[in-house]
């Protein structure tokens, strides 16, 4: 353990060096299993993922199944007071992801006089493969006049872009942006919610909850291990999703290189963020040959049209007795595919979410999609732009908000979240 | 199976009648660990809890973990539209708690040509203790005006109250009332959307959702073989509650007994919901011994101020070298407790949810209180009139949505929710 994990007090006491997992966040996982009729194959999902490595947790990490992320704006002026807080934030994060209670004093230990310095509705809870990921924001190097504001303009990097408009987008300017962007995963969603309520008490002064959003069900595998899941239109989504054994292709698609720069960018990744409001009623009225043909995908198996199984290699070329496409120009696997955006893919690791109703009697639901790159101008941008123009989905799909981090290489122990940015 | 289960695809191909948990509810669940430091008890939480019985399922069933909870108002005007859609749901509702698709075609197997009979996004889910739990508001029998909406204004129970305002009360009507609620837990947050959303698709033209609420981690035990979770404010809730093995109690105060009537709600209960915001960033800055305080209870251990254990009685008589009492006379332990209700206990069965945030840099975050009782008029109304007027937590919490429903006995296999109600 890191001298900021000894400092916390085991939420159970039974998380000690010896329960850290590897570097590269194998740590156990629920796998759910498929439609075919196979038994679920629950593994241990209660264990740690390491917090320090060479990139930072929660990117591979095979994705847990519930969310909590949050973006925050920065209220404090001064510099010092940033760098302050991430120094906090990182040594809360390191205890709170071992499964620890922060703090010297804990949730219940504390003097009677003081606030505990943890809020305790994780305890009694294990560590539950938390990971707690940073990103910074455009913003927080330049304001909106384009202001310094912390002495970090010059270091803001070229491919953290200011995302330019998508047609349709229909973006809620308070569900998007954000100084800092926090993404806490983990397989109990109390765990989630507690690493990010304690973060913002920490920031309290420093920084304040710009938006915050809850999801519940991971809607793609990061790992080969992982089955893959279902969105709320039913299909399996993500199946050609980058996944953590493509360890070349990571280099080339997810990770910052040192030719890239800047130089605290090397091992990190961007993220982008996008709330994406589907409009189910409409979509549970269409027949299931119209959905099969905007996705391009079988409902049931997963698999390409024209093809038996999920991971079969999607043919483009393939054609029906009548001669038209099996897999439709303006379906969803050919728009997004490689093959149609010059070989950029994505690590996506988004999120189903219900948030009540609309006040028109339907529900608020969608798919809180998170995607990290090396370059967003090669990647999530020309993709996007491409779906944006042509893909039929749009017709059950809203773009509501919006959200690009720089998300740094990963923390060693004495280090903190973007030290490298600020020395 | 019930003609119903069997007319429905089974999502896994697993789940057959020998796959039913007994009428109680006493399937599989997990045990979170307590605070002691014991290892978590996972039991199997995927199998399917039975949905016919004397009662109905969802209340004491040992509490899952996630909630999504709804209420929809009646947009149809004539009382056969209504019974059509209650036959409907019901039918839909025992596949899905036994873990099948619901209708001939299920999600994925229908004619290409219409919509499929299932949304498809629980597929390869197992049924993991999905119950869904259906309750009458007193709109669904008389409108704004008086009216008589389905002739059935004759058949609301006394019991059925317009709940008065308590003091503090800040309702939102757009989180408050609703012709009929449903109440939908499951250990797997997919399933418990997927059976809301069903519900909503199927009931398009017949009902509106009026709104809808996630809940993401249980507050109260309804089994003493489960451990007490802890609530946002960090604390342990629900100790004391009403828990299925206390036969005897449950039928003095959770149960509609035949000389109560009406007739049709015999073997029902009465559920009262409340959307609870909690401050928690002021709670956060609260002392531990002041928390304490309010609350009653060692922040750490659960036990009576005074006490070790959790499970001690409380001794409200106790008194600190000084001469106060140990348990401050407007803790909340006190004010809610039977002894100060002239016997008075309810079945609490709520979730802590989290919203996103609120604008103003905060959380919207809280308890969504769920109380099932005989009857409200001696049991909610009563205590919570005097926590309205006494308990020192109000100065952290705030009431921001309600409902009254009277949720009818169990349904039998042939029968269809509220049959009796219309017959």
């Amino acid at each position: 353990m890191t001298s900021e994990s000894s400092k916390g007090i085991s939420r159970r006491g039974l998380f000690g060096a010896a329960g850290a997992a590897v570097a590269t966040g194998v740590a156990g996982y629920v796998v759910h299993s498929a439609v075919s009729g196979e038994e679920s194959q629950a593994a241990d999902n209660t264990g740690p993922v390491e917090f320090h490595g060479p990139h930072q947790a929660g990117i591979v990490t095979p994705a847990q199944d519930r969310l909590h992320f949050a973006t925050f704006d920065v209220t404090a002026t001064k510099r010092e007071a940033v760098i302050a807080l991430l120094k906090e934030w990182t040594a809360a994060a390191a205890l709170m992801t071992a499964g620890r209670d922060i703090g010297q004093y804990g949730a219940v230990n504390g003097p009677g006089e003081a606030p505990p310095e943890d809020t305790g509705e994780a305890v009694g809870l294990p560590p539950a493969r938390l990971t707690i990921t940073i990103g910074f924001g455009p913003s927080f190097f330049v304001d909106a006049q384009g202001n310094d504001r912390f002495g970090i303009k010059a270091k803001r990097p070229a491919a953290l872009v200011d995302l330019p408009h998508f047609i349709g987008d229909d973006l809620d300017p308070n569900r998007s942006g954000g100084d800092i962007a926090v993404q806490a995963c983990s397989d109990d969603p109390q765990v989630a919610v507690h690493a990010i309520r304690n973060l913002a008490r920490i920031g309290f002064g420093t920084v304040a909850v710009r938006y915050s959003q809850l999801g519940f069900g991971r809607t793609s595998s990061t790992s080969r291990a992982q089955s893959t899941p279902r969105n709320l239109f039913g299909f399996k989504d993500g199946t050609a999703n980058l996944k953590l054994e493509d360890t070349d292709k990571l280099e080339q698609q997810l990770w910052v290189q040192p030719e890239d720069g800047p130089d605290w960018m090397v091992g990190g990744s961007y993220l982008v963020s996008r709330r994406i409001r589907m409009t189910i009623e409409i979509w549970d009225r269409t027949s299931l040959g119209e959905q099969e043909q905007i996705i391009g995908r079988g409902k049931g198996t997963g698999a390409p049209l024209g093809k038996a199984d999920e991971f079969d290699a999607v043919d483009f070329n393939a054609k029906t007795s009548d001669g038209s496409l099996k897999v439709p120009a303006d379906s969803h696997v050919r728009l997004a595919h490689p093959q149609f955006n010059k070989g950029a893919e994505l690590l996506r690791r988004g999120y189903n979410f219900v948030d009540g109703s609309d006040g028109l009697g339907r529900l608020d639901a969608g798919l809180f999609f998170l995607a990290y790159q090396r370059d967003p101008r090669k990647q999530f941008v020309p993709i996007q732009q491409q779906l944006a123009r042509a893909d039929k989905l749009n017709e059950y799909i809203r773009h509501v908000g919006s959200g690009i981090f720089a998300c740094p290489g990963g923390v060693t122990p004495g280090s903190y979240w973007g030290e490298k940015l600020f020395t």
